[in-house]
Order: structure tokens, then C-alpha cells, then sequence
């Protein structure tokens, strides 16, 4: 089975989409959780759950937030702004009230974009307590004067936060582990935030779905900042150990552009890999794509990449956070995304992780002198042709500089090819006993 | 204060200009200790003296010069050069004579520059024995063949060389020290030289202003090359010991550039602390710069950089010595440089220096996530805003990457901004303990 | 004597050229000792066999091979392909064939380039028993049906496996080698073969001649590839030991280009010594060149650089294999070429290897502040004279930078010089005890 044909339909793809999109998810509480029940149809998903106040690292565990309805309704009974039509349009964390007021005492607790009149922002109030709603900036100019019913029906109560992670094992025997992270507390928006658990999802099951793994691959699916600070405390020692590399899940599902955002450390396997992989990508489809150094603003990779850990995850998107005018906005709904470009991504994940799985690090066996290519039947026996093989070029390659300094990743920049494209040598390499895999070597 | 508010004023400049102008220094003699006089009204230089003879290190103090006139008069007592006219008309060290001769004779003693016909070379003999008048051109080729008497009125003969130095001590306790160097053994000329005890002189006192100072500033003015060699002959241990950055001040004056000329090091902290001044000095106010690397050939630097001491010394300059035709010329006047310049030069010196006292190596005390910063009113309650604001940014930067590898400047170089534009941030955050120093960390 | 006059003539070249031109080279065999024993009149090569059937690393050498003649004649006896006319019309090392056969029998056998109609291509079968005709493209189709008897009168018997060499001694006491490797077993063909050995023995012609050699010159003449591991079977562990540098010598007789390829090491000695010398013949005489990095196909740096060895060893060439059409044909032959070219190979040769030798790594010894150039003679007694003189500041970057981290490569790259532009300044410096040799560096 090749890797396009493990990839999710679109169907299946939109699917999932419609169901997660109306859910009102948030840190904590029934939306998160019914999301997850629905991502648990995918990847074997076990749930944690943590008790409000609970510190974690600098951090302490909200209470619990649930909203049952909100809306804003005038004199005459007609709802103005209603959470029914749009869950962005409750400031999310708001605390209950149930209050008529006049609009100009209303209008502070309103918030819209003047710059783009047609978009609900997206505001959430996790720490502090406050209420409020988001609307589009038009709908705001279309209140008139008079009195209004501020609705909001919720509840802010210790309770849980909750947390997902499933682990899919290694076909060989190994502690080595690649980790997937993505995040689920975002209400209605679907560049960022459904495209990243729907690609996560998808590629658990293509992974599942092959005859080898070398690494196990830990998904985890959290709330974002607080759901990873939360699980670092619990598994950040592990992954210390035991984490070789990793992917923060998110904003892949748009069209536009392709972007690596690399982990802290720089230059790390994962990071050489995603780039290889991109870099082939482009050649053979011509899609271009950007990669960025990392930054301590973004999204779990804060975390995964403070100080204390540092571990080597980055982030594989499309249009980054932060970038695109829709961001955390109503705008960044299904009409923002493509299910094609949801397929590609998962497909790019694959291809990454792919490399990464191939990226050992070898060494020859025949250290002095080449070795004699031609007895293996490896090289042509009419041995001064013109055209010098490529297949002969890649193979002397590896058998060059496979000399445990460098791993395949450093050895296809050389060779000025990707990792896939030696890893087919190097297995028949392997093979004939020219190559093998450098003792004690994790990766 | 600002650092703006504690500038000179050009009348201030000018009339210390005017006063420093007309005496003839020299490497030695009273030309030298006159002017380190009228210096001692802005600092408080303390004088040393060497006697003529002394070895230090691989050179030899010279005799004592000093001048009372100078002149070359024809037949009928009209005097065709005089020292009156311009100090640079005789040759830096010549022996005293007085003889008449030829004119195809004196012309072996005469100096002219024919490609710069109306300037008057600057030349020297400190450690060869002879005469030498120095002319224009035009006015060489003006003189007319008959008898003329050289005359010159000066005396070679043991005495001392003299130095001067004030330090200026740290707000806090500290054997830290930061050295500026300038050197004062030029006859009348302002850009190189008189622009570089000027400027000193102004720095000492806005530094003194200063209510903190987290090191020692050590001004050194000396006659260049032998005098900068004495005093590491003197002081070169404590030093190599103490000193952790330092400048040497010269040319300075003009309003063409300006140019940073790094240490031997490369990337000293005070090279780093530089450029970062002169890049955000570029962003502000559009001024561009040139930053060279390290030669052997130049100013004091040359000794200060030499391997034995390898000091982390560079030099902030406008337009370099040997790089401007009026260098080394009568040329090199007041008409030539701008008392706006040499101000603004002075407040390059002191974001330099403030920026080199900012840069602390810190430490994040939350290394296992991100520190809360809501909790702490550091960070928007409404968090999810779609402006990521510039100073939640400049702290993150400071908290992920404050690991103890990172000093500031390194931190504002990964942020894209200057040490200065975190130094405030910094400061907050040392303040919620969120930022220490770094234990044992001398800057 | 300069370097210039001991380059040989164009007429000696060309004679040597044209003796060597007609033989019929191979891996083993007469052709390879008859070319060696002309090359034995230019350098005192000592010759060693290795016998048939000898394991050397991962390789075998292989039965011998002789030919006496070939050819494909028609049923009228006419000679339609010969051998006499081109010892590339027979596929190198074919075992004898006497039979006659149909055309279509006879096209299995015949080897032609279709898209460079008029060059007989020139192939090799080694290590795989067959036989073969080699033919331009147009003789190829020139031919009708009908019957054709191919005669190969060829040997294929267990013998031997020549190479030469010869080491020239320094004239001062060291182990330390200097290595120069070619190959010659290539059939007439010019640049892709006889440039090297013509080259080569050039070099040592000129290298003998010289009063001074601070290294030991070892010259290696051997079949490519297996003729190189078999060198190195035998000579691997001294090489490893005591060379500190060396060049293949192929590649380096047409006027179109010159390259180097660096050393798998990538920035040793000579990689820098040679790109400094041919940066400065650039700059004297506008000659361009390339600089490749080491890549694993190629000629015998493959075997020296194999990581088991992984030897300072570059490629200096004009058009390098593989990248000019006539490569491995019949059209590499005289008319490619250009003595004039072999001529300035050899002294880029020659310039390249006086570099190494004056790429000392030398220490100051006057270490704090500068040396007093002016007691020596070696300063203008004017001291401030307007023109930096290129004299002082070669001497000044000598002084401060040669402080036991810089060889003088490395000084020569910071001074924008070559290494022979302030090699004469270090000997001055050397004589005046300002410099010396850095204690126990071996360059």
C-alpha cells in the first residue's frame, strides 16, 4: 500500500469536519469532551482528567466552564445577537448573567472588528472573570438605542480538564518515541483549529495501517497551553527520555501555502527530515514552501520547547497562525479550507515521518577502499560508460560517507537528493552487508 | 535624565575645540601635558610619567620633544614657512637647527604632497634623528632659488613621557572594568585627533550623571602607539584580568558615516553590544553604518588586540583614519568636522555603553512550561485578541531563550529587536522573579 | 631559478606525448609497463607487481590482460573496424573471439554513441569475461548485412598487476609526504589520461630541481581504482601516518578551465593552499577557476579519501571527467588539448605545492603590544606618512594573527593576500627573530 492510498477520503474527511464544526469546545467541559468521544471513532483515544485547581508548573487548572445558551434580545422579545447562530458570539469563559440594560452600558461588553465588519472575533476570558459577546462589527452599528436582555446560560465550577492521548507501538522492540501534538478547545473555526485533529487523526490510522514502525508514536490531543503544560507535568519526564522527535498538529488545512516552523534546538533530526521532505515534495510537484525558525509565540510547541524540555518538536502547517486576515475569526470556517489540501497535509505528515523513520545512521563495513560494487552485481560491467549511474552515484554516497558522523538526512544533502531517495540503497546496501546500522545508535 | 539631556552643547565643544586647537602636541613635551591640562577641566585625569630610556615591552621611551619655533626665511628676512602659521609646518620631532642654504638644498628637508596641493602634510620622526619642514605645494613650487635659513627652536633630550587616566567607579561592587581609550599626541588636527578627547571627556561626564553604573569605566589618554604601549606595560595584567570591553575613541567628527571597527576577538559582547546600538540607531533615525573587521594596522586597538593580550576592544569611529584625503593634512580642520556630529557621536557612545551595561546574561526561573504571565497582569485577560502584542513577544523571547546561553543581545537578536527594546521587559520580569542573573556570571 | 623556467618545453612535452599516445594501455598487462618504462626516462619510478587472484581490501586483482590485434572483417576481407586504427575500437579487456557471423549477430557486440555520431566511445569489461567492438555511430550504420568475422587476438591469464612510484626527499629531516597519485591505464586518450602522468612527471622534474623541499614528494603511478586500494593495501598505514597532503593529477591538459575538488576532508591544508594560490593567480592573471566539493565518484581520491583513510587528498584539473563531451571517447585526443595548457598545469601545480610548503603555522614572539618595526629597518622612519605601505601592514597582520590558532593560509585569507605574498615577509620576520616556527607543529 503506498502512502496516497492510505490517505482519508474527502468525503470522510467532510464528514468528520460537520460533525466537530457546531460543537462549542473550550478548555474545559462538555464541548471538549464530546469532541473528543468524536475523534475517538478514529484513533483509540484515553482520557485523563485533571481537578480544577490543580497546579501544573506555573499553572493551576481552571474550573470547569459549560454554556447551555446566550444570546442578547431587545424590547420586543427579537434576539439580536444569538449564540444559536454562531458560538464564537459568547466571550468564551463567560460567567452567567441574565440582565437588561441600556446599549450604551451594554456596548462595553461588546467586542467587534472595525477593520473587518464582516468577521465575529473570537475572545476568550479563561482567567478572569468577566462576560461579554463578539459580533460583527456591521450587527454592532445596527443596535439602536434602547434596552437589551443579556443572556448568557453557564456555568464556571471546579470540575475537570480534560486530556486524550493514545500510543501506537513500534513493530520492533524500542523506548524511542515520535510524538503528534494537537490541540481541541477552540470553538467554531476551521483552519485553526479542526484541521489540526482531523490531519492527526488520519495519520494515526495511515500509521497504524503499516507492516513496520520503528518508533511508537504518542498523539495527544489537549487543550492548548494549559492541556500541554498539564501533560508535560504528567509525561514530561518520559518524553525527555524518550522523545526523539515530534509535531505540533495545526493550521493544515487551507490551501495556500506550505510552512515548517522548526523546533527550538534548531537542526534537529525532525527538523532536517521535514525539510527534506518539503524539499522533494517541491521538486516533484513544485510546491513551494517556507520554513521559519522557531519563536516562543505560537502553540504547544511553546511548551514542548521551554527551556526544561527543549525537545525537538516543530510545527508542519500550511497558513500559520497569526498570518492570514480569517485568523480567529468567523472567516476561518469551511469555506476557508479545502478538503484536498486536508488530504495533502496528512499526506506530507506520512512522507515526513517517513523520512524520519528512515533517517538511521549507518556505517560501512568496508572502510578502506570502496567496495567492489561490481561483484554484487551493483555496478555495470561495462564499467566506463558515459553516463555515470545515478543509482551508482547514490550508493557510493552512502558507502562514503556513512562513516557515523553523519545520518542519512546529512548524507542525501550531500548527495544533493532527498532521504527517500537513498533509503532504497541503503536497503540494498544493508542487504549485501555494506551497510549496517551504527551500534548503539538510537536513530 | 536621557541620555539625550546629558549631551554637551556645541558652544560647550567649540570652545574646548578652540582652546585644544592651536597646541603643538607631540608624542612627548609640554604640547601634550598642555592639553591634558585644559582635558582635566571635564575629567579628573591623573598624571604618570615615564622617563625617556624606560623600556616597555619591545620598545623604548624616546627623549623629551619641545618646540619653541620654527620658520624658513630668504634672503631678505621674510619668513616663506612659519610654525606660526600651522604647527604642522614642522616636522613632528626634528632636531633644532639653524643654517642657511640653497634652495636646491633645503629642498631635501621640505615635505609637500603634489597630488593635495594645498595641504600641509602631517609628518614625524620620533625615532630618527633629523629636521623637516612640511608645505603646500603650491607654496614649495612659489619659492624662488637663493640662500634660506632653516631655524628651528627645539630641544631633544631626556625627560618623560607622560599618560593620564581616571576611573570612574561602579554603582555596585565590582572589579569589572570598561575601557575607553583615546590618544592626544596630534598637532592641529580635528577629526583625527581632537574629535577622540573631546568625546571621552563628554561621556566621562554623562556617565558620572549616571545614577547607576553596573561597571568600572576606565579613561585612558595617552600619546598613540608608545603611550598605549606603556600603559599595558603598566597595567596590561589588571586589564587582561578585569577589563570586559572597551572602545578606542577616535575620529570622530566628521558628519560623513560612521564605522564600527570590531575587536581581534570578532564577537566580543562589545561588538555584539554595538552593532546592536548602531542597528537600532539605523532604524530610528535612518543613519547607516559600516562595521569592519579587525586589522592590525590602525589606532591603539593594535596594542590593546595584540595576541598578548587579546582584550575585547574595538573602536567607534565616523569616517577611519587612512579613509578621507584631508586625513593626515592641514586639511583635517575645523572646517571638516561638525560639533552636531561629535555630539551625536557622544550619545553613540553612551547607548553603546548602555546597552553593553544592559546586557546581562539571565535566567528563566520557570524552565518547565511557560511562567503564567495572566496572573501576573502581564498578559492580555482577554487572551485570544488577534494583535499577538509586541511586549507579550519580547517577554516570551526573554523567558524561552534566557537559558544561560543566551545573553541579552542574543535574545534581541533572536526577537529582531535591540538589547534596549528588551532591557525594559527584562526588568519586569526580574522583578516577578520570573528573570535572575545568572549565578557567577561577570556580565 | 623560477618556477617559470623550470617548466619543460612544448616540444618535450609533445615528444613525450606522442610516444606515450599509441599504446594500448589497461589495467595490466604490456601497454601499462611499456607507458610506465617511457615514464621511468622522466622519474626514477620503482616498480612493483602484485599477482592475479591477490585480494587487496574488498577488491581482486584480475587476471592480465594483452592484446596483440583486432579487427571486424567482411566476407571480401575487408577491415571494417581496426584496431590498428584506434585501440578504443576494442572493448578493453576482451577475451579472445575468431568467428565469423551475420551482421544482427554481430550488432550485440558492436558499442556506439548514437548521439555523438563520429566518436568511437571507449568502454571497459574488467570484471566481466566478454568481448566487444567499440566504432564511431557512423561507421556503425555504414555497415550492410552480411557475414563478418570478428577477430580479437587478445590473452586473458593469471600475470600480474604493475604500479610505479618514487619519493623525493626533503632536504631537511622529516617524515612528513607530500602525495601526487595518476593513473595509466587508460588507451590513447589525452586530457582523461595523458595530461596526468605528463603532468605529473613534470613535477617532479621541478620539484628535484629546487634547493629546498620541506616535505618528502611520493609519486604513484597505478591502473586507476583497483591499481589506487591496491596502493594503498600495501603503503595505506604509512600514508595515514605521515601524508599531509595530496593531488590526483588528472584531467589537466585541455585550455578551457581549471577546477579543483576538494579533499573529503573539505578544508584541509591543501584545499586552502590550493584555492589561495589559484585565487591569486586569478587576481594576476584573470584565470578563473571552479572549486567542487568532494564527491565519492571520480578518480582515485576516491580511494584515498574512503573514510577507513580519509586522507587530505584534492583533485587539481583543468575540465574534470565527466563534464565535457569528448570525455571517454575517441575525441579526447591531441587536438583537445593544448601543451601550453600542460605547461601552466604544471606550474599551477608547483605554485599550489610551494604554498603548502610555505604554509607554516608560526608564532609571534613578541606578544604584548607590537614589535618595534622601526629599530629593525622594517618601518618608515616618516612614520606617519599618508600611504599605509603594503609592506608593514603584511608584516602587522603577520605579528598580531600568527599566535598558534592561524597557519599562514589563514593569516593570508584575513589580509586579502595569498599565502607567497607574505611569505617573504615572514621570512624577514623569521631572520629578525620575530617569528618562529610554532614548537612541535609538523606544517
Amino acid at each position: 500500500m503506498t502512502l496516497e492510498e492510505s490517505l482519508p477520503s474527502i468525503a470522510e474527511l467532510e464528514k468528520y469536519f460537520d460533525r466537530l464544526w457546531p460543537i462549542c469546545r473550550s478548555l474545559t467541559g462538555a464541548g471538549f469532551r464530546d469532541s473528543m468521544r468524536i475523534l475517538k471513532e478514529l484513533m483509540p483515544l484515553e482520557e485523563s482528567e485533571i481537578p480544577s485547581g490543580t497546579q501544573v508548573f506555573d499553572w493551576t487548572v481552571p474550573d470547569e466552564w459549560n454554556i447551555e445558551d446566550a444570546f442578547v434580545e431587545n424590547e420586543v422579545g427579537v434576539k439580536v445577537i444569538d449564540f444559536k447562530n454562531s458560538n464564537l458570539h459568547v466571550l468564551n469563559y463567560s460567567e452567567p448573567i441574565d440582565q437588561w440594560m441600556d446599549l450604551e452600558v451594554l456596548d462595553k461588553y461588546l467586542h467587534s472588528l472595525p477593520d473587518q465588519p464582516n468577521a465575529i472575533p473570537y475572545l476568550t476570558t479563561y482567567y478572569k472573570r468577566r462576560w461579554g459577546f463578539c459580533l460583527t462589527h456591521e450587527q454592532r452599528q445596527r443596535l439602536k438605542p434602547g434596552k437589551y436582555r443579556a443572556v448568557i446560560r453557564s456555568t464556571l465550577a471546579p470540575g475537570v480538564l480534560t486530556y486524550g492521548h493514545a500510543v501506537l507501538p513500534a513493530t520492533v522492540k524500542t523506548a524511542d518515541e515520535v510524538l503528534l501534538s494537537t490541540y481541541l478547545c477552540h470553538p467554531s473555526m476551521a483552519n485553526n483549529e479542526l484541521s489540526g485533529p482531523l490531519v492527526m487523526s488520519y495519520v494515526f490510522k495511515a500509521l497504524q495501517a503499516l507492516p513496520e514502525r520503528r518508533y511508537n508514536y504518542r498523539f495527544v490531543v489537549v487543550p492548548e497551553t494549559i492541556g500541554a503544560i498539564a501533560y508535560l507535568a504528567k509525561h514530561g519526564e518520559w518524553l525527555k527520555e524518550h522523545c526523539k522527535a515530534g509535531l505540533v498538529v495545526t493550521c493544515c488545512g487551507d490551501a495556500n501555502r506550505i510552512t515548517y516552523k522548526r523546533s527550538r534546538q534548531g537542526n534537529a533530526g525532525i527538523d532536517r527530515c521535514v525539510i527534506d521532505t518539503l524539499a522533494g515534495y517541491k521538486k516533484s510537484y513544485g510546491k513551494s514552501y517556507e520554513v521559519e525558525d522557531f519563536f516562543p509565540t505560537g502553540s504547544d510547541e511553546r511548551q514542548y520547547c521551554s527551556p526544561g524540555f527543549n525537545l525537538p518538536v516543530g510545527s508542519l502547517m500550511r497558513s500559520r497562525y497569526g498570518t492570514y486576515p480569517e485568523y480567529h475569526t468567523s472567516l476561518d470556517d469551511k469555506s476557508f479550507i479545502s478538503f484536498e489540501a486536508l488530504q495533502e497535509s496528512v499526506l506530507l505528515y506520512l512522507r515526513a515521518l517517513r523520512a524520519f523513520e528512515c533517517n538511521e545512521r549507518l556505517v560501512t563495513t568496508v572502510r578502506c577502499g570502496e567496495p567492489m560494487l561490481g561483484r554484487r552485481g551493483l555496478y555495470p560491467s561495462l564499467g566506463s560508460s558515459k553516463q555515470t549511474e545515478e543509482a551508482v552515484s547514490r550508493m557510493m554516497y552512502l558507502l562514503n560517507f556513512c562513516d557515523g558522523e553523519n545520518d542519512l538526512c546529512a548524507v542525501a544533502e550531500k548527495a544533493g537528493c532527498s532521504i527517500l531517495d537513498l533509503a532504497s540503497h541503503a536497503s540494498i546496501l544493508k542487504k549485501e552487508g555494506l551497510l549496517v546500522r551504527q551500534p548503539g545508535s538510537s536513530s
